[in-house]
């Protein structure tokens, strides 16, 4: 039973899709509108099933159709080796920054955490109930607008794992390396950049994503898992926490949150007519240099993270005052181009451009700039 | 900015809406159809806002909205007092096996179980891992058919709490009362028959329920909590999983599931036009009584439960042979009527009637029961 987006009933085309506007969200944020038409057309009746993918049995035949087709869907389409495993948990990203170090310091009781933003420090005040933090850098001395590079990194020996956010998007910066480690596991929180390129994977020992941001809605992590990593959780860690539970029960140990899989399903059929991974790669570049190209060129507006660690996924800028950025926001969100407010930690603005962002709306948003630019100019 | 199940557009009519089987899955089940027209309706762009509620941040104003009106209504409708708090948690039922003791078992490191179930099984294996469990009562001697009384209940004074799980969705029984426990804090899993009737919320230190039966999709739990019992929690329990800090950050610490809650919404609208929990107490009574009328009569069929414990959720019955019970669900679900098989575990048949299980449901599965056990008497 293969999905095609090409077989949308007509009846749902008739719906009205009018008025819809460019969301700039940082997350939860836009979905393909190819997938959201075709989950609607769906919802009462899955392709004569006669019951909607929200009431079917996690255990049924039609469901484990799904789910079956999206983990190889995503296996085929990240080049996941079969050292690693898939697995659909619940609690975003933040309950994996309690599942990593309760699955993973045991061995050594240490780890290294990468700090260059909000998140990564979570992450790491976190791990430090469960065993010894090592700060193996830290971007906090520019109020986080740099990634450190490699000769940066103090790591640890005897650490467990070394653990980084690959795209920071309050501070809009990314890595363009993944660190060598010496053999130390690397984990990686990828939830704002996964699938917006071709990634390594066999380098990692776990990479993770809260799901609300390039692959479905709210609600979800994928944690794409070094089988040989699992299994020597701390003895308090839940039993739905456990790496090595999740992987001998294939995340169905309780029943999974099945709509956000299937909705996953219709996102990764999407990202791969836009080429998969390689493909999303060019475009996400090309929009992220669109913008930043404009932002370089206007006398108004300026970058806020530095330009060798610039994140594709989450472009950071601001005005010359605040006063002119909650304006622009503002003016931008009655234009139909909504939620360009900066986080509340980094202030000024913020376009979050992940991959279902189309092109028109990058296009859009720099046209609303520019116009801006002109108008405050007459003020 | 009311939710109306009467403005569904009439776009969203059109589309096709035959052939919609009766599920009598144990869960995830059957959702209301006005429920899931309206959210087809609605999903790619939500009430003018240009933007499916899928897409939306879970900050902005227009998901708010969503947040606190769906809150208020399960306020309203379960009655529940100023004095406890609504969470929306992830991970389902079994994320709150660890939830509980981790937040609750400090107090005195000891804990009252009942176990009338697999799922009661679960939760206090899992709770052994935090305190010392005293089985307060274990149905087990009978194979789980019935529910033990209060004077069989072996309450410990100095327990943190009482546990017990409301309904058996395996076995196919049901509390028909509160246990009384001289002050020790009641804790109740009511995944299986939250909404099916008034419950006076006051009696509880905690009521918990995964949603994927009465309330919505899979991937939530919903936990209603006296707020004086939080902010105890073992010094290891992951953030996400403290009670004190989902009740601090309105259950936003992290993004929520969003579409999940916004289709509680939904269910709790219909819900109301049902008569509430009131009015669908009635309505799942008269459910149950026919069905299990249909069976006492039969001479094929024998219901599981002992006829004081029986389940109004799920009805547990079988025939004379497994063969013959593999026939039923077999040629059962040939006739639109699915998922009547038991549980592994319990084996027989078993039909669950929840909330959304309509009244034609449950006439056209005794019907077929008659004609089944009619058409066995030729054979």
């Amino acid at each position: 039973m293969g999905y095609n987006l090409t077989t949308v009933p007509k009846e749902a085309i008739r719906m009205s899709f009018t008025d819809r506007i460019y969301n700039f969200s940082s997350g939860p944020s836009m979905l393909p509108l190819p997938v959201l038409k075709q989950a609607a057309a769906e919802m009462t009746n899955y392709r004569g099933t006669g019951t909607s993918v929200m009431e079917m049995s996690h255990r049924s035949k039609a469901y484990i159709d799904i789910f079956d087709e999206t983990k190889a869907d995503l296996k085929r389409l990240m080049k996941i080796p079969d050292t690693h495993e898939i697995l659909f948990m619940q609690g975003g990203a933040t309950l994996q920054f309690s599942a990593v170090p309760m699955n993973l310091i045991g061995k050594t009781k240490k780890a290294d955490y990468a700090v260059t933003g909000n998140f990564s420090q979570l992450a790491m005040e976190e791990a430090r109930k469960y065993g010894e933090i090592n700060v193996a850098c830290s971007s906090d001395d520019k109020n986080h607008t740099y990634i450190p590079s490699q000769d940066g990194l103090a790591l640890s020996k005897d650490a467990s794992y070394f653990y980084y956010c690959a795209n920071n998007t309050i501070y809009g910066t990314e890595w363009k390396y993944a660190p060598e480690t010496g053999g130390v596991p690397l984990v990686s929180d990828m939830s704002s950049n996964i699938l917006s390129m071709p990634v390594d994977v066999s380098k990692f020992g776990i990479i993770y994503a809260g799901v609300q941001k390039n692959m479905a809605p709210a609600g979800m992590s994928v944690v794409i898992i070094d089988k040989t990593l699992a299994g020597k959780e701390l003895p308090f860690t839940p039993k739905l926490m456990s790496y090595q539970l999740m992987i001998d029960s294939d995340s169905m140990h309780n029943t999974p949150p099945c709509y956000t899989i299937y909705m996953l399903g219709l996102v990764l059929k999407w990202l791969e007519k836009q080429g998969g991974v390689e493909g999303m790669s060019k475009i996400k570049a090309e929009k992220a240099k669109l913008l930043y190209d404009a932002i370089d060129e206007s006398k108004l507006f300026t970058g806020c993270a530095e330009k060798a660690s610039r994140s594709d996924m989450n472009i950071t800028f601001r005005s010359t005052s605040e006063e002119l950025d909650a304006k622009f926001a503002k003016e931008a969100a009655a234009a139909g181009l909504e939620n360009l407010k900066g986080h509340r930690i980094a202030g000024g603005l913020r376009a979050s451009v992940y991959n279902a962002m189309p092109m028109e709306g990058v296009r859009k948003l720099i046209e609303f700039m520019q116009s801006f630019e002109i108008n405050s100019r007459k003020e």
